[in-house]
């Protein structure tokens, strides 16, 4: 029997990380009083508001559910949120925005998943206009849905901006530390250009844990309430605080990520030169988005998991336990499928 | 350094059973697809259909979740759910149903936290008339948020009459395990009184997962939906799964159950012959409510972790790693605060 | 064909006052800008800042949207509402303050529809506490729900108490006028003592509108937002205000108000001494709740329209236009219906 | 003192049509039951299903409600709207479909403000997939915002594509009189190709009244306990019914769109040929939008009412009660502000 073949279908088809399993083994000692009022839940929450000059951190059990726990945070029954029409939060959580929060999301399209002051300035209008839902909140992904990273100098015009225009901003930090390790940046370097992000553990190596992580004081006393009634509170805490103190000691979520991005960048190397294969994005994380023949899409899919992003678009994913040979079996798969074929341009 | 005491504040101040823990590390291997899409995840959904005879089951993070998102099958906009006035529903979820299901609670104030056609009838008045919420479904807890449990002949005559009146019931099961061992019925004795039901992981033993039970195959084509838009699909889903396969194998659930009930009935019948100690209600399950003079609540707890459940009333629970040890020396602990003292009398 | 006798069924089976019907055709006199931007709604909105001494005032179309959008000025996602059992709020708009506004209602039984600050403190259990929704505002109506007032001396110690303990007041307010022509009291003294409340237009003789009258300046601000939303806003607003403005001139709204009053009093006077009816509350408005025999009831209504309240109590109403002469007659039948006879006892 | 000038800023700048205001007068005679359960509310209703062909119709107060009434009775919460980017649901209504209905809007640019089967059919990817909002519903409007018309074969066509791909179609009829005058069909051929839709009263010389009409038996039992619910039952309903008969009554609501489509065209065949002005859409209603030199713009609004649409685009609607001689006035502002100047051309 041969070993199945390593998924480039996505982060999260990886498990996860040794040492967030040996962490919660570790944490199972004894009794921890329930819903976050713990020492290991105080301790983690206060190491992550140490490593992002943050004033609070608070746990969740996915990445929806911190987006959406972040950016209730910020909005009034009336108002809204600019944020990319490529956007997870407009995209990939089947309207959660929508139902729990009640917010229209302006949406921008956009050349490669990141919004710049001018494609959200294209979205101001009919402010003070009753009949509209009033802009107040911007919703970026670093990385985006595409792949890219905002540099620390676009984040900081979009800052310079939104503050100038009374705007917040959230950042849907699932694959965060993927772009840490992209800009060679500190975390802290990226959460000071926004009000509220999430940290995600769970595309890192985590069972499955996010952090929402606050970066104004006004806006920390009532996320326990909406955490709550979002449902989102876990009562055995310890087990979510305990994934993030695994990944944080010796900044391994860091590690994963390098090696992840790594990993994307060496895909991307080995096929970029091929005929008929086109990135669509520049490689910037852990993604590699390129356009292929249909037909060689068909006949790697039989033996290789990846997905689909648009009729000719496939997307490739690298992860924190992806190896060098992995990468390089999924290399020579791609290499073999299209030789010289003329008919096998991308469309 | 002597070891602290065990907690009788809850049973999800406990950890995970040790046998879960090796679940989650087994399930650690290889990649899995995605979002439950896998076959850990379809083979304990499957196991968990057959035990509870059920059309289908999906794992959420919580209890809260797996109320929400269990009622949220049975209700239009604007109809309604009769629960009781103690329900956790009603006061321990931060108004979650009325926010996220947006729907009204119609309350009934109960003896024992448990329901009864009458007390249902007696909640029926306006059907029919606009201006008036709808009741469309029941919701009950096994057990109650009181430590009770419904009699299987309790259950058939709620349902009977239920089904005359065209209301579907939900079963808040977060302590089913506790309710089955209790009356020593199957799960699917249980179940089949009902239409969808919650069977709580995490207070038996699990480090956080539930089920929603779907009864009906009317009911199960639109849970993904509801809930992904509800912010509970794990994209992990193999590390919730497993969690109940340990718990299913060699029905680790109903021995965790068994056990917890028993030290809660150990302690009950340490204390229920002291002066100045009153129990509240029948002890069914792993809770015991009982009165005591404030002093003597004030003087154990300086020692001991439990809660107030009323001004004079305290809640004590076991859980699945309570010893007989632990109990005897709580048991101990009250009997010293209280002897012979004639102003400790329960108020 | 005789004239088919007065109801006494709702003060809303009344049409409108002529005058009210004039302004409106005064009204229909050339453009106006629409959605309220025009000079008859700033006059009609002015003169009832002026009236009550408020900060600003918005025109709905009834009550039911002037109650959820009087509160959902004051409340965020988490927040609750304590209010009576009987309150409209809470029986009678079919939900909509748990869909439209996402929020749970606090219940209190009362025994005459009243809020008492000891009332409202035994429901301030759990403030802090983040598996509770958190008690922010007290709904009250004035008159209420079963055609009591409160006295100033009430809403004074209510107000107080809500001071110290950081909860708003809205006073629902479908009834306003006949509470401030029973009190005898001026409209801006009962305003003074809530933070936002409702004057009811409709079961005064308008034809369809109510006005939202905000006491607190930071409120003001987002009513426009949150009527819009909530879908009131009317685009031919001059005929809302010109509603107001026909009640206001020359106190129109106090005589229609003291004169409904004044025929329920009769009603009751002349009921009150029979044998076998018994009045349920104090007549302190224009509404009678009175318990009689079910076979009187059934008599009665055979020719009589009124409501059924409760098994055995009915709710008699009368209105702006119900003569002495509807009152006598009506007064005459119930006396008919019930001379004498042991068995139509109240039981 | 001069008359001011006919504002050609909205159709709602109009006031009443003296009919409408008459049968007001008339329906205020005597007692009626309210909401809606009396002989002139069922009359009406009546009336609107016979000449629509519909299983019932319900009135409500205003356009954004009727929208937001009519899709509710579509959709269960994971379910989504496509619906083009203009229409008045998506942008002028304050989000009220997010907030009230928490449904996604799924949007479509479009060259006119229609919708096509081809259009509808890009935004249906995702379907099955429990990561996405599910389309259910499609929003057109007739009249749509940009004041032009589908056609009866438009109509068909799209209401085909819709039945073979499950979805229900929902029309904003708030102008619908004026689609069935420039159509010259009858109101029962443009519902027969929908599922609701809604029947505007305002724009075409009520005081304020939509219906709501629903063709589809299925959908008609919740109507009531939905519009209660959102805000919109009218206790006093015989005044929104009476507005409905009066536009009823000898056809008016045709004779009144007749006129003010006519108004429009007058208005589009007066400056048409002129130079600096092109009219953005065919004129197929009592609206029209054209592209002027900001300069002129500037110096018409100086003394004529009306609204920038963007940047270099005027609306100009008429209404009921605009005369030719208010056209003519007009076209002879327009005409003298732009003679011969080169620097007045469109941008």
């Amino acid at each position: 029997m041969t070993t199945p073949r390593k998924s480039f279908g996505s982060d999260n088809h990886a498990g996860a990380h040794p040492a967030v399993l040996r962490a919660l083994a570790d944490a199972n000692s004894g009794d921890a009083t329930a819903y976050g009022d713990d020492q290991r839940t105080a301790a983690a929450a206060g190491r992550l508001c140490d490593v992002f000059g943050a004033t609070d951190a608070f746990f969740v059990f996915n990445g929806t559910a911190a987006n959406v726990l972040g950016i209730s945070l910020m909005l009034r029954p009336f108002e809204a949120v600019i944020c990319a029409e490529s956007a997870h939060l407009n995209v990939d959580e089947c309207g959660a925005a929508e139902r729990i929060l009640g917010c229209k999301l302006l949406l921008v399209p956009t050349a490669d998943g990141k919004l710049t002051p001018e494609l959200v300035a294209a979205r101001l209008g009919g402010r003070g206009d009753e009949h509209r839902a009033q802009p107040r909140a911007v919703e970026i992904a670093q990385v985006t849905e595409l792949g890219t990273c905002y540099t620390l100098a676009e984040l900081q015009r979009l800052r310079e901006f939104c503050q100038d225009e009374d705007l917040l901003i959230y950042m849907d930090g699932a694959r965060l530390a993927n772009a840490a390790a992209f800009l060679d940046c500190k975390l802290a370097e990226l959460a000071a250009e926004v009000d509220v992000l999430s940290f995600g553990g769970t595309k890192n190596g985590a069972v499955g844990a996010e952090a929402v992580i606050v970066m104004r004081a006004e806006l920390a006393p009532v996320v326990r309430f909406q955490r709550k009634q979002q449902m989102q509170l876990a009562s055995k805490m310890r087990f979510l605080a305990a994934q993030f103190s695994a990944l944080l000691d010796d900044q391994l979520w860091l590690e994963n990520a390098r090696h992840s991005n790594a990993m994307a960048r060496r895909l991307a190397a080995g096929v970029s030169d091929l005929p008929g294969v086109r990135l669509s994005y520049p490689v910037q994380s852990n993604a590699i988005f390129a356009a292929l023949h249909p037909a060689r899409i068909e006949e790697l899919q039989r033996e290789w998991n990846f997905q689909m992003w648009d009729d000719h678009v496939v997307r490739w994913m690298t992860a924190f336990d992806t190896t060098a040979a992995d990468v390089d079996a999924f290399i020579a798969a791609i290499r073999h499928t299209g030789p010289g074929q003329a008919e096998r341009a991308v469309p």
